[in-house]
């Protein structure tokens, strides 16, 4: 065949649109791809993120232009870091795709080296994080950093009924936090490895990637000792997150693998979480 | 050991909490359940359903009674039909609960039998849907009904810029629609059949179970002859929803799975969806 | 357009292949139906199953005709029973496919009525069950049937170190049984409810849908007086599968998600799994 | 209380078990490490691994110690390099654990720069990669390289019966390649670069992370002139294995997401894969 088409190549995307809609995003979704998070100590963290990268478009703008977003987060992955606050990133977004709105989304496991509890050896443990950011129209900006915590919770009923030993299990307890922008833009004080800690002290105790005998009797005596329902946990983590400074809303919510079920026990809880990232 | 505990069993759960902290839920999560949908022929479809149900928990409640929710659900799986108003469901949670406000979600398939556009050929297809609803303390309840559609994208930058051919894929619609319980209470006009049939035909082409060459023609074809970036079929169905008797508010999502990359194209929008059931 | 093509549709699976090579398996995969399996007490149960169904083909066959498995699959689902033994399925398969292997693999979610081991109270419970089967050249047939039995496992270390309590958790035993047809076809001798029940004896303790507090007591107490290792588990798992009248091999898998890391303990091991059905 | 246990902490994995079984595999799952991983061109990349490590259990030892696992993985993903070949690896696990065979399995995404067909404009993608070693009593060692390659599909039969257009879809290639130790122990010859591109090069189209109208065009075109079922790319995928230098089995998948159905095709072939790494 000979082509007749190729000679121009139409922009279709750039059709102007119709039917009087505006959509709030548009953009590319699961796009995996190498970035460097800024840690509490200064130094970068080589993560692995699958990321969602979209823009608004007006009532007339047809469509967005997808290549844009790859070409930015291939240039941010070799280069700068991503810290919590996502300002830099999202502003460059406005601009490259010349739209009104941008909004952006990072879920990356985050290491944080720790260490046992009586032996001190430590070793890397992994973290799910999610960082949600949008931009307005006016420029200012909202970030929500989520984290998922492993844990363990003892039950009080089964310790207060049985004769001997308490039920107890995995638990996550899982954060969505709203970033407050004064406050996280040019000193950010929200780090993950501060949430981390002050989050999974709520439950009954903490997990560790790497322990010995006198870390398992610890964690043990430790866990029988302060029983926690999920709901404890919750509320636990409610006060500690009420209290803490840069976060000005959050949804939680603590989940616990029960042992003597196959289905899980839940609670929920969200403050001041009116947020336009959804 | 001799047993000094088994005589009276502590409640726990039914302790006073001081910590002044009101949760918005506590239940259980990722029950598996076989439960009755009513269909909208009139007859009932027994699915298998991941269930969570939760209620809220006054600042002095220490705990919920984590059985009472599998007892009604195992209840509710032999017997009465939900239907895609969940109100009388609700009302018996607050009630066994003995709770303010009560929450249930159903995540389950659903089979809808599906005719080739030709052929006439017919076979069962599963629709991925849930049901959230939740009751107040006014015992007014809300409901969100979920669904996500399968169909077909054929991309009109594509065509329009190539010889011949047009690379297409498989996309999901997915469809969060708030229902307007005056409407749908007693006289139920929202059906997942309708709403399924009127979203993949925002698409380029629907998919089918069960095709046979002339289908497979024609289903080519019509994908050609209807050309929809991710953004367009998000308009459409934005048109579509906006229109739809019985809902309120809903919240949209579009993804092709793309079959130029690996990631996807995805398109997002939102109207009236100030929900309190999250 | 005037259509040139459609007075006669080419079939082009039906072409001869010149590469020369013949392909073990070519089919369909994640198609989601409706079966009805048949339980121990004779009756049927409603399952929802996730199908791959696929045929060998010879070296000059271009292609298979996937239509006709969909077809098989969606008249199984609303008349006969598929039993453990899936021989008649599979003759099925080979027939309507003309072909001289066939090989089909269900996944679906199969409901036992478990009973608390105090109360007695009952409730449904989901058990992860896959059946997969494959017919040889000269009709012969192999039957794999695979559970995923949840129960708890409490920790021989921790309980011996620890002054009180020991850490215990939800673990999941993994079981691909092959049978032995000439004793399960016309009269089966293997069901997932015995199965379920004798594998999850060999943990610290089974799981329960529906608890009370003195089933509670009773769990909690049993599993502190029967500490396993998943290894120990595994051992005994693999004791009593050797023993298991109709099973001639087995691949044996314990995890544990252990209350005390965010990763799992884990144990294999099989024997005499010779399987042309992979 | 006081503590008449924590003295002398007992050695319970230690003990000697009298079932007489031995396992085969036991172990850690799921653990979540960086890891670098040796690029073709001599350059390490920084990888995140979920790892799951085992050695064989003698009949009458009770348990592993799995806290060694831990350490020996965070050793090496602060230092060494892991090649494709495992030996050094899994030499050190049977040392470190005292064991007569040891096993692991690494998971995780490997990411290639990739150029568009036309434009040339390059980006990162991502193709996830799972290697399974395992050294034996002998000390001989089994490597398992198995990968994840996206692609494109055109149906030959809907080209060949519509008057225009034919559906296109996104599709998998799954390969697990059992590794000839003498050819790649000192000097690799199987390169994930490689391998990726030449099973790729079997589609219809391969896909890329970043393209431009340009490429776009020549995709779209490509992908309508190379029309393929899943048994084409299987087939040409089998030739293509059968020759591979250091390739001494392996087991082929094809899987296309059909974009005229909600369920996939598949095809399935492997070759001298009889291997001892489950």
């Amino acid at each position: 065949m000979t082509s007749t088409k190729n000679t121009v190549l139409l922009d279709v995307q750039g059709l102007e649109d119709t039917r009087g809609v505006a959509l709030q995003q548009a953009g590319i979704k699961n796009v995996k791809m190498p970035l460097q998070i800024l840690q509490k100590n200064g130094q970068r963290q080589h993560v692995q993120a699958s990321a969602t990268m979209s823009v608004g478009l007006t009532a007339t703008e047809k469509g967005t232009h997808m290549s844009r977003f790859v070409i930015q987060l291939n240039q941010w992955g070799d280069g700068p870091v991503v810290s919590i606050n996502l300002a830099e990133f999202l502003t460059e977004m406005k601009t490259r795709l010349n739209a009104e709105t941008a909004r952006t989304v990072f879920q990356f496991d985050y290491f944080i080296e720790r260490e046992a509890p009586v032996s001190g050896l430590s070793a890397k443990m992994a973290y799910p994080c999610t960082l949600k950011g949008q931009i307005r129209q006016d420029n200012t900006c909202e970030t929500i950093l989520s984290l998922v915590v492993p844990c363990a919770t003892l039950c009080p009923c089964s310790k207060a009924i049985s004769d001997y030993g308490a039920h107890n299990q995995r638990a996550a307890i899982k954060a969505d936090l709203v970033l407050d922008p004064s406050l996280n833009e040019t000193h950010p004080v929200v780090w993950i490895e501060d949430v981390v800690h002050g989050l999974e002290s709520q439950s009954s105790c903490p997990v560790y990637p790497l322990i010995k005998r006198v870390d398992e009797k610890f964690i043990t005596e430790k866990a029988y000792e302060t029983p926690k329902f999920v709901e404890d946990v919750a509320r636990d983590a409610v006060l500690f997150l009420q209290q803490y400074p840069g976060v000005t809303g959050f949804h939680l919510e603590v989940e616990a693998f029960e042992s003597i079920h196959a289905h899980n026990a839940w609670a929920m809880h969200r403050e001041n979480f009116i947020s336009s990232v959804v």
